[in-house]
């Protein structure tokens, strides 16, 4: 079982320094963090000369230590390796950390080296952290194999698990966290990935007691099926996600090729992802942070509208601008809550929602201990966040600032509803102002506004995601071995699967045509009928809104020819026959497509100039549920146009909806073979909706 | 004059405090200041009682002070206040500061004693900064007449002016600026503004030689051709102004006026003179005081692509990705800096653009001196950003840190190009921290990736509009006196101003219609012409695509009919014919409005679902040049389309624009009493631009 090897690892009560020296500023790191963390178990230096390292007599090889090992450290030189691992079998260790460098990062050579290095490890059972990290830090269980100096005093009593496969990015999500009075759990670097992958990591820390919320800081992804399915147990769980995924410019990406050896794949891909599981992602650590740490003090916020406090009235504005960009409702008071307030606010207050109890309160401080029970106590306010600084010294702690700070303590209690205080300006707590938080047990954040008013609306939407439920994996479709060929075979299998698609006959002559047509209510659209032509209008292979029987017989002769010149090789099966669409409705692009990493997804845009021009689209991985594609229409940027404009009336949201999921499935349906399937358009109207066109394209030989 | 009188009050020598008394924070903190910041002017406590208060004896009046006094800060109750002013007459003192409150922003009344608080001072010639504000700090002088304490000790040297409505916010400006080693040259609240307003102090700070750039803080606009004007004479000065301006959401708007009494302004006209006047506008404090510190720094860049370096690939790619979010050009790097670099680096490292020096420069911190210089001399780079953290403590500075550092400074001087130190993630500065920075001569921001590369992007951003240089202002047209009314008589006038509009016949009977139509070469166009129907679509009023003679005929009486019976009351003169404009092509909408604030404004839009659906248009005040025009073509959303799609050519935008600036000229040409006018559709092909429709309305009576 992939999680209880990591907890052999994670929480390893003996441990090997192999290739450990007084000299490198790496094994003096590791060895003294043993000290530095309160590690209880026993570290053993491993040096190939022996002597005393580190103040320790050091074995001379792992199988010299003489009793079982549960973890080793090898910082030894690359070439070293295959001895050390040699060792590690022959002493029954089964966990390696291998800091070591000079593997896939370096190119194919040393790709081939860390296919070695993972070979030998897989041959003898050992789970491998690395090669190319700094190893991990087990904040709950005091376990430190890490080879850089932590952040001092470690914060007791973290619930933030970070995972990065840069092991310097880690040390700066654990530094700045730190410095805001945020504690960890866990702190993992796994570099290279050859075994252990972030996707483990997080399937392990879903599991975890001590981690309430996972961070992350993401250059590849190695493991996307995994990554997917503890993403899935972690919001099952209410175990927010919270990412950095790097890549999102062409300049990153080539720089993460060169820095890891690995691809970033396609940022939109990985942001549809984010949304569909719901991973919360941030663009920098401190966004990371902020929006772990809300996360582990306030946790799942159920009502979410927000109630803003400051002794600034130009505070409470700019939080109430940044609550609007973030998607945060900031309701109205009630008459009875002004009237309340009224009672204790000074004259010259106003209440309201943002309130500001003025610059009164620095006179009196019990302002917030009187003022925030009765905002709280609006029906329209699930969270009150208050603004003010945590006094840094112990001076201003016996001072007025701490009076203050024990008021607003003393008024989020009586308040009985979340609050959170929330600092002005992005400051560090001092250990001091960190005592002080503990002491009135305020949830704070010292985020300044932009930040802070970030956090939340990541958290409220992340709960809002965790109510509506993990989407159910529909168990992929059977392969149905089919290989639909051309508009009209594709047209046929998606409608065999559900997919309402336009009525269609297919003629060899102008006479069966002129049948077809006379059979429909209205005017004809004629479409060249081969699987060799894609791009049928540009070869005028379309024709349009044709009326009356001569019409539609010198249409026929007109495409048919006209395919024949362009496309001599072709093999042409005759002209479609359909109804001409016409009037109100909105045309629809829905695209499948197989991601490298992720596998199949789906596309969902506004069609014509709204995908061609302005690419705006969705995306989900499949399968998806009508619910999903109804939030994928609300991603849209055009997506009000769904609602009808001009005096149109809007579509029937749900049977488009239904029309997608449906084909997402046929699309699975057709197996691994299927390269892309296209519905284009799809035409959505009040009444429902209907594919008009479509075209499946499948790997060469399939 | 304005900039004379505001010096009189910020560089006073002697400064009388009236209402001043132990028992208050705010006389004791504004006393204290003076000692603080190193005043070597005198000070007056003026208190009616007499005695001693902090520590001198108090004048019982401004007039018993028996000595010239340049300015006095009035602290006492609201009551009082027309007492002390008189005072201060007999004592003939020129310049006030006013903290009292109770004035305008508490509604009607307070209003009605604030305007009578500036007639007295209009009467006297006295310059009031207030009421309901905090005061000032001249730090360049050492003037400090300011309620609170300020963040000491002061930084000297600083370069920034901020200036804020409100005055806590000021001091969380000044509080955060200060913990990130950034010095202010002044702040200033002004409060209420009676009588000094922002504006009147941006304009004071143009010319003053200590400010380097300008920091506001706004809650609304007291009087905005003044800042308009004071914002042109900056940019062309390249005196870059950033600007918080609360209010873009409804809820801060309507707690500002709460606060202020009074009101924010249309959002996004605000947003539309910054881009306008180069404004550089920012969301928060940490983006205001980084921008205006690298500014400050760094000054004008002229070559603005950017160098990427830092210790860990994955700070690299994050600040990569935020580059790009920001707009930023990370160029790739020539043959030979990538042929230089590889003899400088480590055998794993890989000689891009970012950078990654690796870790190795933990152990061998010449590794920045050897490669900065050879990263620099990149044909491509402007300016080199670099990531590390300045040390902060003694102990630090002595160890490798403060080496890392020192080596940084080295490559930086070495590379003879522009250089910016920034941390990895948002941290103050110590004092010894900056005592590093001066010695090494290193410019820093404390910033971490994120707010680091958009204080970049903004900071190009406003160079490169500083290098457009400042728009032209013409001379506002002299009225015409002309009323056009209805669409025939506003295009006629349009057209008369050199705006390309749609040849139009009004035709009196079906018979000048027929022969309007016979002499347009194609299909007519007919739509009823009536100053009393704006929506002539709505009513049947217009048929499109007519041909032929009777179809003419027809369409004439049936718009006649249709108009008579849905408008019994309109006034008809007739209908009007013009030739049907079809094929390629792209409709604009182009409208002119009166904001309260700043007066007469242009939008342009894409015209249909792009401005009614999605809103998406440009907005400047009037006049424009062409030039601005096309900027607000490259600000719309749909702006691909201008350049052609589907198979279509782009228009010709050259004309297109100046088309729209004619539009803008002919509409203030029609003086204030015009309200609005549109031009919908103003029609733009490869060809040109011709106005289609347009529509003038005027204030009643007028």
């Amino acid at each position: 079982m992939s999680a209880d090897a990591l907890a052999g690892l994670f929480r390893a009560r003996s441990v090997a320094l192999v290739g450990a020296t007084d000299r490198s500023i790496w094994s003096t790191a590791a060895f003294a963090n043993f000290g530095r963390l309160g590690f209880t178990g026993r570290v053993h230096p491993v040096s190939r000369k022996g002597g005393i390292v580190h103040g320790l007599p050091a074995a001379t090889s792992c199988a010299a230590i003489g009793e079982p090992v549960d973890a080793a450290l090898l910082m030894v030189p690359e070439g070293a390796i295959a001895e050390a691992f040699a060792d590690l079998n022959a002493a029954g260790i089964r966990n390696a950390v291998v800091l070591t460098s000079g593997f896939a990062e370096t190119g194919a050579e040393g790709a081939a080296r860390q296919a070695a290095l993972l070979a030998a490890a897989r041959a003898e059972g050992v789970t491998l952290l690395g090669p190319n990290c700094l190893g991990f830090i087990n904040y709950a269980d005091r376990v430190p194999i890490w080879t850089t100096q932590p952040p001092m005093p470690v914060i007791q009593g973290g619930r933030i698990g970070v995972v990065s496969q840069s092991g310097a990015t880690a040390g700066f999500i654990a530094a700045f966290a730190q410095r805001q009075g945020i504690g960890l759990s866990y702190q993992v670097s796994t570099g290279n990935e050859a075994d252990v992958s972030v996707a483990r990591v997080v399937d392990f820390l879903v599991e975890d007691p001590a981690t309430r919320v996972i961070g992350l800081f993401l250059e590849t992804v190695h493991d996307a099926p995994l990554l997917a399915a503890a993403a899935r147990r972690a919001l099952a769980a209410g175990k927010p996600i919270v990412a950095i995924k790097i890549g999102a410019s062409e300049t990153a990406a080539r720089a993460a090729e060169a820095h890891t050896g690995s691809l970033v794949g396609d940022d939109r891909v990985f942001d549809a992802v984010c949304r569909q599981l719901g991973i919360i992602r941030v663009a920098c650590i401190e966004d990371l942070v902020f929006t772990a740490g809300l996360l582990a003090q306030v946790g799942h916020v159920r009502d979410r509208r927000l109630g803003l406090v400051s002794i600034s009235g130009g505070v409470c504005e700019m939080a109430a601008d940044q609550a609007e960009a973030a998607s945060v409702a900031v309701p109205r008071l009630a008459e009875e809550t002004r009237a309340a307030l009224k009672q204790v606010l000074p004259a010259f207050g106003t209440a309201n929602n943002p309130l500001d109890v003025t610059g009164g309160a620095m006179l009196d401080p019990a302002l917030f201990a009187r003022s925030l029970p009765a905002f709280a106590a609006d029906p329209a306010i699930g969270l009150v966040a208050c603004f003010m600084d945590v006094p840094d010294t112990p001076e201003e702690i016996e001072g007025y600032r701490g009076t203050i700070l024990r008021q607003i303590g003393e008024g989020f209690r009586a308040a009985g509803k979340p609050g959170l205080l929330l600092s002005v300006m992005s400051r560090p707590v001092t250990e001091a102002g960190r005592a002080l938080l503990d002491e009135t047990g305020i949830s704070y954040l010292g985020s300044g506004v932009l930040h802070g008013l970030g956090a939340i609306g990541r958290a409220f939407a992340w709960a809002e995601r965790q109510e509506r439920g993990v989407p159910a994996i529909a168990a992929p479709p059977v392969p149905s071995g089919e290989r639909p060929r051309g508009e009209h075979a594709t047209l046929a299998y998606l409608g065999a699967r559900g997919v309402p698609v336009v009525p269609m006959t297919l003629a060899r002559s102008a006479g069966e045509a002129v049948a077809a047509a006379r059979a429909l209510d209205g005017p004809a659209v004629l479409k060249v009928a081969s699987p060799d032509i894609a791009h049928k209008s540009d070869i005028g292979g379309v024709l349009l809104d044709l009326r009356g029987e001569a019409a539609v017989a010198a249409g026929f002769e007109r495409i048919v020819s006209s395919a024949r010149v362009a496309k001599p090789q072709a093999a042409i099966d005759g002209v479609l026959v359909a109804p001409m669409r016409a009037g109100a409705g909105i045309e629809l692009f829905v695209g499948v497509l197989r991601d490298p990493l992720w596998g199949p997804a789906v596309a969902v845009g506004l069609g014509g100039i709204w995908v061609e021009a302005l690419r705006d689209t969705a995306i989900r991985l499949l399968p998806v549920t009508p619910e999903e594609v109804l939030e994928m229409f609300s991603e849209l940027r055009g997506a009000r146009l769904l609602d009808g404009y001009r005096g149109m009336p809007g579509i029937d949201r749900q049977a488009a909806a239904e029309a997608v999921a449906r084909i997402g499935d046929a699309a699975l349906a057709l197996g691994p073979a299927l390269v892309s399937l296209e519905v284009n358009p799809l035409r959505a109207t009040a009444e429902g909706a209907e594919a008009l066109d479509a075209l499946a394209l499948f790997e060469e030989g399939a």
